[in-house]
């Protein structure tokens, strides 16, 4: 076993890679995932004929499929344990990055007693990432993808999880970030935004207001040099939602469970673990066999599910009220490709209400400890929903994703959680409390 | 290596344990620190002779060092890997608990470029942990003397980390929980400890009331089947701190670094550090050399560091003022012998004003995007201090230790934390903010 020594010999970024000089490791071009168009790697996101997203084609080691998991194994104790599957380089372990990934698979055999379930459930919990959303996995495939393209400024618009992940991602390689907000958002995300010392922009509009502004930014000589991690680096970006599915499966003794439950929301993560698992078929790693893959989302912002229940191929956008915000995203860019892996594995996309979510999130941390983020009070939500309807069988394994802390959500649980009593520092107070076990 | 697979096949606590039963794996009995009576193994604290605290003594593993290095490195990728080194049953990954430990070891060169250190600089960064403190490491064996006590209610007092942490920790385990609190708790954290279900009981009182009433409680039958993880089961709880040195010199290559710089609260965790690696030179595991142990604490609460100055033996208690509350015990328990660890290594114990605090915590995050607790701006700002007065010698390996969340924490950097600007969503207006890079 590796231990988890991060190396960080200092390596800044070079300008002006050519698209001939970049080495991303396996990754052999982008291509067009509408019309297939194949492009020289580079910091471009839409197909030039197409307009379609863009997202990594590979050469992938072939054979020897023992000798890969053996590999794999023997890796550093984070993402990087699967260079030889990821756009980066192979001695991206020795580069100074925040490293997540290897985040714990609990075995939650408490919930599963609450939920009925006996087919073996499982948590992926996120949380463990260094700044304790899944954010950190995409982050930091990006920061690779930055430095091999010569970019020095990295950046995003953000309403939460991503400003911190970046900053922090940022800082660790010796980037300069800047990254841009809402004006008027909470004062707890903006000092987690901002700890890390790199710019950060409030921007006197909504958010849609500062995707517009970062629009602009990119197609401006203001931002050359500029990587935007979800806009000009997204393909890139993007694959790092791969490694929770290879980590799931290896954490399984390479296997693939039956049943997975993804939190949607711009639908991204739910393809990239699909695409994941996929991947590990096609070079032998795990066996093939068929497996369900289930959409969660929040009442308040359930495009996606809406489509499903319809019947339709297309999602209507809506306006997004939910106390789920990291995934309150109303025309979610995925949401078709969702749809389609849902219908194609027999899984389904499933939504519960806000009073649900915060219910869910007791429920997570009452049987197992884990405090989740509200995408976690999602998908946990949405598990026991699936199974009371029917739809998830409660006999086979099924792993559940929490993507983030309950840290960075805390007021979503507050108005309904508190102590059991106050009482006088006696124990004739105590006693008449009720309380002694 | 093995994965992080966290298995928790249901093993209820059972009751009456007699002391006989007791299965704690490699502890024998508790010892006096002081006068060194033994006592079989149990749910003692204070030694019966002479009052002195009880630690653990140990039936250790001798003979085949390298042996014993492959069986920990082929173990379990948290603090069970040192099982055979700690008072738990051998079976103890096998039950369910949180399993704290193999935190990252980050290699801090921007950090060591802007301290001056040259002969490597790492951050021990417990925030990885799975409620983000390293407290999660000392309950996690506090959790398993409790089961083999039959104890079925789990209990602390605390104003932050450690309520969290025993919530938490009780729900996956499958204990009652009954946490005590001051009732002027700040919200944030009253979330924290109740999330997990647990009974949180509000005391009208201070911090001091809270623990004189769990004293009456311990000695009282409403108190029977109770264990509180920092008073009757405090020999246990604090060898979790231990896992502190193993880790740190295994992810070194089993290699004692030349310098550890450790917050000092009761001064538990550094003579409990020093206990694990004198531990490790005795079993062979690491080859014996000089170390020299720093302690760290607030100007604000600074009295092991007073004692330190001052050349006395003894340590005059304070009442704390200072915004590293977990830090804040104004008469800590192990004082003296933090004096006598700091003075026989060739150490010293140092402290930082809270505006050094806070520019440390800064410092840390702008340079390895790490967002710590205030404890750890305490380690780093003391470190900072330490090189400046020649106390610390930058040309050797030093290890800095950063034992909690800065999440937990917004509060120290909220004021001085937030937007380098705020902007009209356009060009012109970011033109003019003049943060084009």
């Amino acid at each position: 076993m590796a231990v988890q020594v991060t190396e960080s010999t200092t390596a800044p970024a070079t300008p002006d890679a050519s698209a001939a000089s970049v080495d991303l490791g396996p990754a052999a071009a982008l291509s067009c995932r509408e019309c297939g168009e194949r492009f020289d790697l580079g910091p471009i996101f839409a197909c030039a004929l197409c307009f379609g997203p863009l997202e990594v084609a590979y050469d992938l080691p072939t054979g020897d499929p023992q000798g890969l998991r053996e590999r794999i194994e023997a890796g550093p104790d984070s993402i990087w344990r699967y260079a030889p599957l990821l756009p980066v380089p192979a001695d991206v372990a020795s580069k100074p990055n925040l490293n997540p990934g290897l985040t714990p698979l609990v075995r939650a055999d408490r919930l599963a007693g609450e939920l009925g379930v006996t087919g073996g459930l499982y948590v992926k919990d996120d949380s463990g990432n260094p700044t304790h959303s899944f954010k950190d996995r995409v982050v930091a495939i990006a920061v690779e993808a930055a430095r091999a393209f010569g970019f020095t400024t990295l950046s995003c618009s953000s309403t939460g999880n991503l400003a911190g992940a970046v900053g922090a991602a940022a800082a660790r390689a010796g980037f300069r970030s800047c990254v841009f907000i809402p004006h008027d958002l909470e004062a707890g995300k903006v000092v987690m935004a901002a700890v890390y010392g790199g710019e950060l922009v409030a921007i006197e509009g909504t958010y849609d207001d500062v995707n517009r502004f970062c629009s602009e930014l990119i197609g401006d000589s203001l931002g050359e040099g500029w990587g935007f991690v979800n806009v000009n680096l997204r393909p890139y970006y993007g694959e790092g939602s791969k490694t929770l599915a290879y980590e799931i499966c290896e954490q399984l003794g390479w296997e693939i469970p039956d049943q997975i439950v993804i939190p949607i929301a711009s639908g991204s993560q739910l393809t990239k673990i699909d695409k994941g698992l996929k991947e590990l078929i096609k070079l032998g790693l795990v066996e093939d066999k068929p497996y369900k893959i289930f959409g969660a989302q929040a009442e308040g912002c359930s495009p996606v599910s809406r489509a499903f229940k319809d019947g339709h191929d297309v999602v209507r956008p809506v306006k997004p009220d939910t106390i789920a915000k990291s995934l309150a995203i109303g025309n979610p860019a995925d949401g078709p490709y969702v749809l389609d892996i849902a219908r194609r594995t027999g899984g389904a996309v499933e939504d519960v209400t806000d009073e649900q979510v915060v219910d869910a999130i007791k429920l997570l941390a009452r049987t197992e400890g884990i405090f989740a983020e509200t995408a976690g009070g999602v998908t946990v939500g949405v598990t026991r929903k699936l199974i009371e309807t029917g739809q998830l069988d409660p006999a086979r394994t099924t792993v559940v994703l929490n993507t983030g802390d309950g840290l960075k959500t805390l007021d979503a649980v507050a108005p309904t959680t508190g102590p059991t009593a106050t009482i006088k520092p006696s124990l004739d107070a105590f006693r008449a409390a009720g309380l002694a076990g």
